[in-house]
């Protein structure tokens, strides 16, 4: 899924030039307090530079599900490769310690940089489960520790929303376009950004999110809003009202009155009499004008005033006229209502003009709904029945509101080649020590079977050579694997100084 | 509540040098690509430059509440004032929409600023209600169009992560110390600084973010975590050892020896023989280590092997050593197991040691608690009685777990002098028409009675006389009141090239 994130390309053992991360703020200051505080503990007692590793990983998947996506590294190494503390944050954190803290730790945060670090990591868009470490950092101990925050800042919630992207992907199925809306209600600024980023990580196909569109390169979708029809009073009010055809071989000189036309034609078609009453002419008004100003790409809101009375026949009027000068309407947006069931009627409605008018594809003519959806409402339109082309999803997705946080932690596992463990009463929540490889293991099939963990210094799986796999916390689950493939899992995405 | 936040003073009339939003993200182009759809739709329809009124509102209190503080208004200013686009912003909204829109919407677009604007806005740091606008947006179409998506982002979360910090502070109470720990797991980085900014703002005392710290000048609180503890392996490893007293008198020469003496004394004195067996001398180490760098402010987190039987008994050594030198220990942190008894306990011991040794005030010393914490086990501590000073909260305050999002819109309700209306099937979802005044209305006591909403040209309530207040959705709330205090909620914060 990586392949879709653009960015510097990360090589083992090179150093390119690597871009500040994505959001300016992001800078060494973003941090708690007590990463500093400890700092200069670990300084005072001449420990600064012992040798430390710490695994990043969460301990549950998100949602109730069985599986996360690992996202946020490449925002994660353009921090590392670009740490240093300026100045004036120097003298902000000078002033925010005790008066007593000796000058020489000023000085050691004068030349702190992640020189000294290697960091092994999973790849951004890979399918990770619990325990198995995301990322692992060796390096000097206070160095590591300053890093703590803004690593689970910056993993945490882009894999939480790469994951709620591909559970949305996964209700949805292939087939279906889906649209990231969720900018207005998303959790600030860069909440938004950071989901229409990592949304089409997981899956999604566009965003609405202009700024996104631009950073990232992401495909974007939007046309008009409800506030947009009721701008309108009446058809009279639209004064230029010509418009060429699509090759460009003659001009109607009245759009409109050739709308008014189509409008007319429909409601007494005979398969339509008396199907609809008279529509909302400020509804007519904006289709009509939003036509004019984009015939190759109209697509209407359709639910202002009455989808079924208004919205649909205004629609097809509106798409019938421009069909008639060569252009090919977009489709159609409910935004409210019984969605499966509007759907439906408005694909039968298609199908019944495709027939009635003779106009090629008028019955596949494309519907997108929105409207607070999210997995369930998905699922439950899936098992109505419905006829919707594209989802733009919003609230639910952004703020991944099912489950608002993903709780990664960053946990020293080794200090001077000494094992380090953290207990508790909660077994889930002790950690695992040493440094690790991990590994994925594949069956016959070519489908992934297991990941295992191992010492630094074990022997690596072998193709064909059967393993006993335990589970961490639980001595009953327990399996032989005979592997067909050896993924490793983590690669050396930041090399340190020997790299 | 809005004191607390800095920033620039904005005046009716006068036009000031505003700075830009703290997030650099936020631009022109954080917008939906729709709100530049139609933007030119206005345009080619001639539309652009009507005077519409827009209300930012939101339909329902969040957290199953009964009130929501406003929030996020000065960010909003702060765009309006600076709002430009660039060449570079223009050429990818060109490349963005077809090819056949003309080059004059372009050049529109090179002009375009928010001096035609007015924006009427209540206080930020109000309480408010569903309904009444917390903005009032008086412009051309076009222009406030674009600001729809920008403005709900900044006051969407905001405004929620502002009340959900009022609510925890309502059920910790006013005595209660609260701080804000939830950088690492807010949604990205400017999740966490709006969390740490507007936590302030909602009643919190400090926050662990150092980027907010000097961002917004909010107290800074922080001292170590289970890693720090762990790094150490015995009293042993500490070479440095000496401490001078607090008043600078003396030195003692071994510091780990004394904290080691009084561990002795803590173990075999009468009162406590046989409560406490051997301590963590990890734990020991990295609590003297701790002290040795921070004398005037030891704080310690005591919870990572044992809390009774190792935390406990080895600060209370440390706090001990260094009250023999004249210094006073800033107290224990707790971030697991059952805070309620754990602080109850070691409240009664530190009453016991302050009576044993004659240290006074020991009994009273700080406790912290953190894991986990929001408004639900706030109410249990407080229902099961506990002794803690001061609660660090992270997770659930900052993403605001309880409900991600507050449903802001911001709807038409004025074109050119007419009224405008969203209908909906839901009754809730219908948009109240026209520009409006809002008022809140005191009673006798001095406390708020009421809000009302009017027509922009009726009469103001007045003070003593009787007035008919009506809920707009529900005929049967209706209640006289006589006010004794008539205040208008929302005043100008942008004056238009009128102002």
């Amino acid at each position: 899924m990586d392949e879709k994130a653009n960015g510097p390309k990360l090589t083992k053992g090179s150093r390119p030039i690597i871009d500040w991360p994505t959001n300016p703020m992001v800078t060494p200051l973003l941090t708690d307090l007590y990463q500093f505080t400890m700092a200069y503990a670990y300084w005072k007692a001449g420990k600064h530079q012992e040798r430390a590793v710490f695994d990043l990983y969460f301990r549950k998947n998100p949602f109730g599900g069985e599986y996360t996506i690992f996202a946020g590294l490449e925002e994660c190494i353009r921090l590392i490769s670009n740490y240093r503390l300026t100045e004036e944050q120097i003298d902000f954190i000078k002033s925010s310690l005790p008066g007593t803290c000796e000058d020489g730790f000023f000085d050691y945060l004068r030349g702190l940089d992640c020189s000294e670090l290697e960091v092994y990591a999973i790849s951004e868009g890979t399918v990770v489960f619990p325990k198995v470490p995301l990322l692992i950092i060796v390096g000097p101990v206070a160095v590591v520790q300053l890093l703590e925050t803004p690593l689970l800042n910056l993993v945490n919630f882009a894999s939480l929303v790469t994951t709620n992207a591909a559970r949305h992907r996964f209700v949805a199925g292939k087939s279906k376009m889906l649209l990231e809306f969720g900018l207005r209600r998303a959790q600030g600024p860069d909440g938004g950004m950071s989901a229409s980023k990592y949304c089409y990580m997981g899956g999604f196909d566009a965003t609405s999110n202009v700024a996104a569109g631009q950073k990232f390169g992401i495909p974007l979708r939007g046309t008009h809003s409800h506030a947009f029809v009721s701008s309108f009073t009446s058809p009279n009010e639209i004064i230029e009202k010509s418009l060429r055809s699509c090759d460009g071989s003659r001009t109607c000189e009245d759009f409109v009155g050739l709308v008014q036309a189509w409008l007319n034609k429909l409601q007494w078609s005979p398969p339509l009499r008396g199907v609809f009453g008279d529509t909302n002419q400020s509804e007519l008004a904006a289709f009509a004008s939003y036509a004019l100003a984009f015939p190759r790409s109209f697509l209407a809101l359709v639910d202002t005033y009455d989808v079924m009375k208004s919205g649909i026949p205004n629609f097809c009027a509106v798409a019938l006229a421009l069909s008639e000068l060569g252009y090919k309407a977009g489709g159609i947006r409910l935004d409210s209502g019984d969605l499966a069931y509007l759907s439906t009627e408005a694909r039968k409605l298609f199908h019944i003009i495709e027939k009635e008018f003779n106009v090629p594809g008028f019955g596949k003519t494309s519907i997108t709904a929105s409207n607070d959806l999210n997995e369930e409402t998905l699922d439950a339109l899936n098992k109505q029945g419905h006829e919707v082309d594209a989802f733009g999803i919003g609230t639910y997705l952004v703020t991944c509101y099912a489950q608002a946080a993903l709780g990664c932690v960053f946990k020293l596992v080794e200090i001077n080649k000494q094992p380090r463990i953290k207990l508790s009463e909660d077994v889930t929540k002790v950690s695992i020590p040493c440094k690790k490889r991990c590994y994925r293991l594949y069956g016959k099939e070519g489908y992934p079977l297991v990941d295992i963990m191992t010492g630094e210094n074990e022997p690596a799986p072998k193709v064909g050579e059967r393993l006993l796999c335990r589970h961490p916390f639980s001595e009953s689950k327990r399996a032989f694997v005979v592997p067909q493939k050896v993924e490793e899992l983590l690669k050396c995405y930041w090399p340190g100084t020997s790299g």
